[in-house]
């Protein structure tokens, strides 16, 4: 039987192993792995370089509203192709229901705003912003059922934050219903007593945002979501760890048999706080929640990817444009830090960061890239085994990096609809030069090829 | 000059030395330490035992009324005289407002009961349970000024605990004026979760106040306000510490440089959360918060007094009548652990339990004991040099132990307004049978003597 | 092309992946893996079951002589064929040289002993009891050279234990020639010290021997070995850990950046200190270096395994007879536990008791006992790829699990050439019923056929 | 009855106590404290100023012979007036056997060299080089029934070094004889194995000690040092710490229960690494072991010195002529690090010190200051209540420290027989000017007067 296609000559790599091996694909499937696979109607030569899983970014913001005129740079169609550019065929974004409207309704809004435009294949994150009795009761158990298995909930933000028993009632019913809880955990209290205090001294740079988010506050409601977790007995995401001390607990609590998966992001192996620091305001490019540390957090967050504290590896892009009344300059951004949107640009520059820090430089092997950034968000949200790996019967998403290539990062050259890389001017060795999604090649030469094939993944965990 | 009162004969123990002398006194102050003191007007004979600073209980709460038809079974005067009778000459009640009081109506309302009925002197710390910006602003600073230098806060308990912007709030002013923040640190929604779903279940004994009230529950709340501390830069007190969990979290804030005080009380050490299982309802004579736990945090706890963690040893007084409706058993309280009041009486038997447990025990030595008990508290409160040591200038609060008596703890021995001793039948080897405040005697052979004669010490830390 | 052979519809399980997969093997290496995968001259049907990777047990003693008559139970018949009826497919045995007798001709030794005898694939660890500066400036390097990677140190036993400096030495010339060192960490001078003092006291009984070499001792000894490790830079494994508080040291210094493997075996999860405790001499069947501890010291080992800390599980498979003047009851042995022989057997029961308590149990996943018993195994001794994984051109070592196999261990049913088992009793769920050697079907319906295959893998990781 | 002496109008401070009180003091005795004393035959003006206990160097090296024709630039006599002449009246020397020499020969040796020569008192610390079965077994428990109450044993040193079974005999005579034993915690073969491969690659200068003795060698000593006490139950003391890594080794030691006092000295508050970096070969001024770390390092040490790890504070002076061929710069001093001897000299800048950097920059209150410099040195070598602070029938010998002195250090004004001080140039604020021993005033105006007034302290703990 004559296979669709051929991927030929690579090194296969796996998050455990690296082989030379073909692989055959038919129907958007892997079938075969292996040597002298027989015929197909399209051959990839994969010669000199690696092939590996379809990565998988599973924090990314893509279509939602900020509020006050601020909006995303990217929607799902520029999102979605940046994302391929840079090697990863799937999203999971997050569905935020408006003050008010049920998970149901917000859910129907983000389908429509994603279908159609979809590069990658998708699956939506819930974020619960205000979890009434019905909505813990009925609404979530239904959606999770329906394979809508990972909730967000937020420790900070104004309009976002929930409170102590918001989160333990909505782990409650998470874990009832099968569903895993992300929490991004920043102490909004400490974080608004210092910005306040800041106001009030005329400290309103950028680099204020910093200065007001501290390791404390990240370290406090890091202890703390564990603590609700340990509680409840649910599993939980921490997402987006940024310093040592934050480390340091999720250890602890693996320790006392907490079930905690943690996540950190390319910003705090790349930045500091001292990119904010810009004479000019030009600070704000740099501003996002927890923000970057100093150089010995950046170690320490190493450390923890080196030694397996972390389990993924995450862009959460979250793009606003910058020089724009809709994003970071906006009205009252261009005046106070406070009214800087949070969040940077990162979904196509991922990769190429990790694989040029960390395997190219020595510090993790390919496995463990394979895993950090597909196999392991997989297995964190039910999406393997069709998703994150090279094994038969999964999807046939393939990206096939090539070491020899040496880009500087330029956002002229990137994907997304934002006006700015945060990564601008980062040498990378190693790009994602060809991608295939289901089977079908859609990124040659490290350029995009044909439309939005991208499909939603439903059914989850099911 | 003929002294007023010389302590003859004894050995004198302060928080650093144990010496051989006698102690000359005139006018209600220590004018005089050593050997051949000259004549007085009255001479006590203290051979064969040790004279101790009289102790400060900084932990105790009398005459407050708890909601409910609950009353307290001590007031200031058997309080007081319970206190005295134990070898305390120094309490520190607490003055709680009522709802949409302010905190100086309430000191007058406190201030009322306990004139002319303290035994011992006195001096109280303000519970903030509802701070407005205008108390934060005004209130609280002028009171500070007055010389009300401690604050306490809950993290637990419905209409008394703070959220964390009260909190960071109240730390801030407390600073800024020159005061310490006291800290109940039990995480409220932990709490009301599971004992919500203990009544959910069913489990309503008394048993169920210890499971619902876990470790984790202090730990987490211990870690949170340490953190709050921690970015207000003040210093803070966390109170009846129980277990080992939080013990680890005060020792790493102490090493992170947060300003922490700490105290533990006897609970921690002779109880367990079995004592709460009994098959009938007296369990309920155990309730207290947090609970006791069990023997390997007993341990801890006795590791943390002998290693440095714990700074203060104090008894949380806090007395119900158990067979009354206006206690443990009101009619609420014999049907669900919630409503059995929180609290245990224990003013009078706390010090011949360290001392029999830790000075005849070998675990501490009897400096220790006087720092644990005395100096300690004077210093973390603002009453040192007048208080809590035996020094030249210092009142003349003395406490005449003899280790030669053994006595077994009877509840009809004790002098509280309590009908029952958590403690009954605990034998304990060293008494304070005499004991002395401001110069005079007030407690002979182990038999208080004359009317109250404490004061209220106004000016702390002035 | 025909395959020699095809392993068809099981379900295929690596470290990182479960596949619905058929096997396709040529010439003794797997060389596709997948469906539809053509005509082979033998099919082994592999429905209901997991066909995993033949594991690895990179822990075992064979013919190793003991002095004083002692001899092993198991030579490298006995004991690979004993392997092999438990799934292990590859055996790392050590080559102890004798006093005086050089690296190279203990290797010689070893190897006529094992030609021809192997049942498994066989790769040898080099033990250096007396590491000379001709040894380690010139033999040494060579053997690793020559493919010999890894080297065994021993902190504890008269006549095998190294001092500091010589175990610093090793390890530097390890790290010059790329081989990693392997510790057995306890501080033998404590233990003596101990065992001494025992003596003295008369308490002789086996169950001495884990009295006398406490936690303390080990923790101690992986301490220190890390820092020499970290001191030189040198990969090192600590092997056979029994408890937490040595776990607690590995991710210590793990985190501070230190190069160390773990590996913990069965003994230290399914027997206690309190086996050796019986009341006639038959504790000396439980007799072994580290002793196993206590109920919550396994807790401890089972948390590591689950969070990561360890990466090996091994047999330490060190077979002494029971009743027999050469073993365990040797005449002196009988008298004091001191001359009892350290190690039990149990290379035949350590996949089977992790299977049904981890994988069974639902404390691990499968993929993780894959990593525990074969992946990680040939990634840290220098066989990977060869070994340890499912993969295209690997050899074709796979063991065929049958979960609904119940089995009850019994000494009579397995292959070893001892006369118990310390696992007596034990029921197990699941048991590698087919086992395939580089494409040979070597066990059948859990019986060995067949003659021995097994070969040296001698150009380890070069 | 008419005092001899009367210290009047100061602030009396003891380790745990301030107050204004005179002290009365008879036949070199304190007798009476407090206020109107009465009449005396000499009077001593304090107001003004601060009156603390003469204070206790429990780590100093006097007349101690070194080897190769080096020797110790302060024998008793420039010892001990150095001492007096920075607060100190009662130092603690060692007393080391020469190879194969007798305790008690030595022991009579340094008698002699004593004898007579002593400005301040006195007590002997016992090192133990060589312990023989004989010794203890016999002389030691004699000699510490005798008084000698205190062990030294190195880690470190070729010649000095004990192995650890040397150490586990030790701990345990010690303990059984009623002695504590001090620990000077390096690991021996790695410092070695690092000094070997600096003079391979012709790394000799000074600077080349610190790299040569990194952290890592002294928390590896120091955890093993605790073991080995916690295996024997012996108490212990580990001596000189100079770094957070061995600092947490002691924390967590004393939460296993391990009874450690802790020791700092003042070149790990002011000086580093650096300053053995210098151009030309004035670094070997600051060679000492352990060596100065960093900054870091350097705040670890006086975190553990507010928050209470540390018990004592002492100077470990050690003193060398530096441009003597006798000294630091001997004919192979002037070629490798590895001559110059170790130790620099500290004596009398000990306490200027600590009251400068300690007291009156904010860190440490005056009791602490006490406790660390003369309170718990006596308690932890048995001369409590006879030396180490203000009490009834104490010594009386005094400090009488005014705040207002500033003075820069500058070696031509110390008293010591040194060439240099590592402290040239340290601005200190505070100096003793008035130094009582035993009721002789023995410094005015901060110039010794008389001749050598002391004793040695010969029934320490009997």
């Amino acid at each position: 039987m004559k296979h669709d296609l051929l991927v030929r000559g690579g090194t296969v790599v796996t998050a455990s192993d690296i082989q030379e091996a073909d692989i055959a694909i038919r129907d958007g499937v892997i079938v075969q792995i292996g040597r002298d696979l027989g015929p197909a109607a399209r051959i990839v030569d994969a010669q000199g370089c690696h092939v590996l899983p379809g990565a998988i970014d599973s924090h990314v913001h893509l279509a939602q509203p900020s509020g006050d005129g601020i909006v995303m740079a990217d929607g799902f169609a520029s999102g979605t192709l940046s994302a391929l550019c840079g090697g990863t065929t799937t999203v999971m974004p997050f569905c935020l229901p408006a003050p008010g409207q049920s998970l149901r309704a917000a859910l129907a809004d983000y389908h429509a705003l994603a279908d159609g435009n979809l590069h990658t294949d998708a699956s939506f994150h819930l974020i619960l912003n205000d979890p009434t009795e019905a909505q813990l009761g009925q609404e979530l158990p239904a959606l999770i059922a329906e394979g809508y298995r990972s909730i967000k909930v937020f420790m900070t933000y104004e309009g976002l934050r929930l409170r102590d028993d918001q989160i333990l009632a909505t782990m409650d019913a998470a874990r009832a219903a099968g569903a895993v809880v992300m929490v991004h955990a920043e102490n909004e209290d400490v974080i608004r007593h210092l910005a306040d205090r800041a106001e009030r001294m005329g400290d309103l740079v950028p680099a204020a945002h910093a200065r007001t988010r501290p390791v404390a506050a990240e370290r406090e409601a890091t202890h703390r979501a564990l603590t609700l977790a340990e509680v409840t007995d649910a599993p939980v995401v921490i997402v987006h760890v940024s310093n040592g001390e934050a480390i340091e607990e999720i250890a602890r609590a693996r320790a006392r048999g907490v079930n905690v998966t943690a996540e950190t992001c390319p910003q705090y192996l790349v930045l500091t706080a001292r990119d904010l620091e810009s004479m000019d305001w030009s600070g704000a490019k740099y501003v996002c929640s927890p923000p970057p540390r100093d150089e010995a957090h950046q170690q320490a967050v190493w450390r923890a990817i080196e030694t397996g504290v972390f389990d993924l590896f995450s862009s959460d892009h979250c793009p606003f444009l910058y020089d724009s009344p809709t994003g970071k300059l906006n009205r009252r951004g261009r005046q106070s830090f406070r009214h800087v949107p949070n969040g940077i640009p990162g979904i196509e520059t991922r990769l190429p960061i990790l694989w040029t820090l960390g395997v190219m430089g020595g510090r993790i092997d390919m496995m463990r890239f394979v895993a950090l950034t597909a196999t392991n968000h997989a297995r964190t949200y039910g999406l393997y085994p069709r998703k994150g790996s090279i094994a038969i019967g999964a999807d046939a998403d393939l990206a096939i990096w090539d070491s020899r290539i040496r880009r500087t990062i330029r956002h002229a050259d990137l994907h997304d609809a934002c006006d700015y890389s945060p990564y601008e001017g980062f040498r990378a060795q190693g790009w994602p030069m060809t991608v295939i999604l289901r089977g079908a090649v859609v990124v040659e030469d490290g350029q995009p090829v044909g439309g939005p094939r991208g499909r939603y993944l439903g059914d989850r965990g099911a």
